[in-house]
């Protein structure tokens, strides 16, 4: 199976939606346990697939929980109206799942390393979200109203520290006692199309070898002792992922030949293409990563909208027209 | 008194140096419990500053312990052999103030904000700093000869992560357990000839106040649980101090003016002066600072020599004339 | 007089109503060949200072022409909407000196150096400047309707490239043939109160030795051969300006002490009192610069700003409601 | 053939070396008209490729001229002794091909796009190089020994200014008469493994359609006026060529399954193949690259060594053992 190869290449599918496709598309049918949603809206549809059981969980590969994937190609597009409305969904989709009262505190982390452009999504998200906790003991109370207490840290990397970014905010936490973490980070898919086009939010936190950047601790309730909802988008596809599509494709092609027999080439172990892909990609195997040459310009952008989104979820006072107001 | 003076503008001096001068100057005697020592080097004079008595604390604005201040203005020009003897100078006095098994483990704090450039010295050092926790684990002994973990962690300011300072230290110490912080800062010297050209050592870790980034919490053994050593290179001097030193100096030249007494204004009170200087830096008071022009060249070679002698003092296999190569 | 006494540290009064200022508060009366008129407007007042004959050039140190200064201390707050309707003052104004046919090709020049904070102000314009030339020739012709050719440069300094910068744009000049010029550059004032709210817009182009970067040659019609509108934001106030103004209010306060005399101190030459001042700012003299610590957030809101405005001003197709969506 | 294959896809192969290895690969024989010779050195492989006549340069799709291609694997470890070596063999190599007198002028130019990463690494050498033009006319004697009037220009992107970069650069040229111009551009190469591991150094310039910038005019000699040295490292391999890799790997692999036949599968036109890689990429095609995640800090690694060598190679009184010092 696909989700099984991509393993002996250290290669998660960090979108629940790909992971589903893929079960789906192999298996032809429904996957018991995962119940599937989906919405159509003006420059985006969203989806919903819910992991409801443990048997789903080992199909999937993911926690139970809910992952809302909105889809908006005009992400890409430097469509200012477009990429609000893209920011109110995401502000929509993200209050559905917060369970906060009106004056909850909320710490916001990006991960991923700020050197490092397709993994800079979480600190830039950072750089341009609406701190106000360090207001809050002082201001007066009009301004308190449709307000609450946000935090935002970006921890850096394990190369970068040489400390584990769990244990940073695991520290942070016992500190400052937020009543909810949000983590925004960078995410692999398995589609180049969907590079800076999609948004995943999961109310499962992040898993252990997710994200671009791999922290090998989750960031999760169960390791942080509060709610932590994750909101990744992809920025790269591995580039073996690239190449075993490639071949997949390839095959289909071959498929078409006439004089060649589909079980001469259709049952390939993953043992016999692998070394094929190994060859192509080295000496770097899984750090190989494909990016639009625009990348630079694509994360800014999408960092301006989740952190839009996201302080529109938490300040139900700001209204879309102004949210480029809150930005920084 | 001039160091009253410069708190009616809330400014602290941060050198233990520069306030032993001005306190001697103007008693004109040595400083009961401050005890002064000098030593010449080629390219540097060091002196130690040691207030070893609460009333000396007093009389200093500083709390007792060891102030190792490094005048070498040979760090402004671009000689790199020379920036390479003066880190070696900051490696020989850190490691005095070091008392630590070879294998202690160090924690880095770079505080001040990335996104001010006069106050961004202390990020800058955290980028060059060599990290090696995350190895240590791993590493095979014969690595780990002459070498201990290192980790690093640049917090950014209140106003960024509306969180204190001092909560995500103390929240990083205790869940990484390193037995000595070296915290690293950008200062506000009286003397502009000392910007980029003069380093303090203190092992009194940074008190509430001091340091350009005006930390309200004291970052020090009393507040972290483990020793904290402070290295700062003034970056700054405040308008403020500035528009006061102008005024002294233009009375000391009224002095010769012999148609002027001396008393008609020498004996003129901080209230009387103080007017002129607030309506010269309206609206912004204490928050206008001194620069030169090339203030972000001179942090970036700071910043290398200060994390050159870090990982010298602290890496003692690092020899002199490697250091670049571990910079990075 | 002080502008004389300023040019003794070579600081040049970059905003010609600071020089009216003077100048007239000095001769007590109405400048000949100087007109002066002033507009009010929500949130900004503007002033255009003409400056219209030799007599007037030769008071003034500036050269003949239009002065318009749009004084708008709401800038330096976090306040989009208003910041917007500067943004359109700012088009209104400029497109008041613009002699241009709809057609007319507009090269945009960043002056200044982006590794110095203050100095970076022109090269961040040009970040988020709409460039419009290489489309040209390619666009559908909806498209191009209320649009024209906008080509943008940011040169560097000498420092860094080695060559002047009005060669650089000569031949720059000289291969595109644009029909106007539009020169950003960050200016020096003269009271801190303007760092940041103050925007000058003068059709006179840069005269040598103006502006923080110091360009030798000026960047004028005269040099460059087609018209030149040079717009400008003060970053930073000279240190030596700083000391200076300090001194003349500490003399004011003198005054109100009965037992002195006027005369005493009144008539004190400049070579009396820059001697106090040059040994404060040792060893830096013209070269320090003061500036609020949140000096890299003031650039980046000021240049979005003039971004705006220049947009607006030379695509009038552009609403003033949209023109955050034509920002990078 | 590969070559073509690779231009249906809008794909130059910027190496000469690899041009020359799928040429000869593919006829199992020399290529007439090109001289190839190999050298081996400390840490470092030299090959020069000579391309000698019109035959060839067809051939080959690159003008006529010497291509010197150092390969160094130890680039891209942090090894600042073995770089440092790599930067002086760069630096004999690239004076091989100069043929200046002490004096004679030269002007660097930093190719790419400063704001997407892989595109960088022109304007980080500038960044880095050392400029000297402008002291020369004041330099003292001694200091001019061994030096020569060095001026530097990182012009931009089309994207960024509107114009084109030859426009630009032949504009500076015009102006300011350099004796000689050395271009620096990221490359694309065929195999990751080139990826900051290859300096090439070509005296042809640089031809339309090369390097990641894909600027459309040359920058050569007969463009310029002046001799044009191009010096490159490849910073990504197009996904395109990745996909091409992986299919051509995976029919070497089918060709040991006994039961398939050779001519099934082997004899498949460009046109059967491309539309699976095409599937793959959509909707970028042409735009994706396969970068290494460390990219940024491969880049800056690698500015420094051809910053270090070009300085040694233009300024021989600078040793080995200092060109450290003469870096920014």
């Amino acid at each position: 199976m696909l989700l099984e190869l991509y393993r002996t290449f250290g290669i998660n599918l960090d979108l629940a939606l790909e992971a589903q496709e893929i079960v789906r598309g192999e298996t032809g049918r429904e996957i018991p346990g995962v119940i599937v949603n989906r919405e159509s809206r003006p420059h985006a549809s969203v989806t919903t697939v819910s992991i409801v059981d443990q048997a789903a969980e080992k199909t999937m590969g993911k926690p139970p929980g809910n992952y809302i994937t909105i889809e908006a190609p005009v992400i890409r597009e430097n469509n200012r109206p477009a990429q609000q409305q893209v920011a109110a969904i995401l502000a929509e989709k993200l209050a559905s799942l917060l369970h906060l009262s009106g004056e909850a505190a909320v710490l916001l982390i990006g991960l991923g390393n700020w050197h490092a452009t397709p993994d800079a999504l979480g600190p830039r998200v950072i750089d341009y979200s609406m701190v106000t906790r360090h207001l809050f003991q002082y201001a007066p109370q009009e301004l308190k109203e449709g307000m609450r207490p946000v935090s935002a840290l970006a921890p850096g990397v394990l190369g970068i520290t040489g400390i584990e970014t769990a244990e940073i905010i695991k520290g942070v936490i016992e500190k400052t006692r937020p009543d909810l973490v949000i983590a925004i980070d960078s995410l692999a898919a398995r589609n180049v199309g969907r590079i800076a086009t999609t948004i995943q939010i999961a109310d499962t936190g992040i898993s252990p070898g997710s994200g671009t950047g791999n922290q090998r601790t989750g960031i999760n309730q169960e390791s942080m002792g509060v709610p932590v909802i994750a909101i990744g988008v992809p920025t790269v596809v591995h580039a073996a992922v690239i190449a075993q599509d490639t071949i997949d494709r390839f095959r289909e092609q071959l498929k078409t030949l006439s004089h060649l027999k589909h079980q001469d080439y259709d049952n390939l172990s993953p043992e016999f293409i692998r070394p094929a892909i190994e060859e192509v990609l080295q000496p770097f195997a899984g750090n190989l990563m494909v990016t639009p040459k625009e990348i630079d310009t694509l994360i800014m952008h999408t960092a301006r909208i989740i952190a839009g989104g996201i302080s529109m979820a938490l300040h139900p006072s700001i209204k879309l027209e102004d949210y480029n107001n809150y930005l920084n």
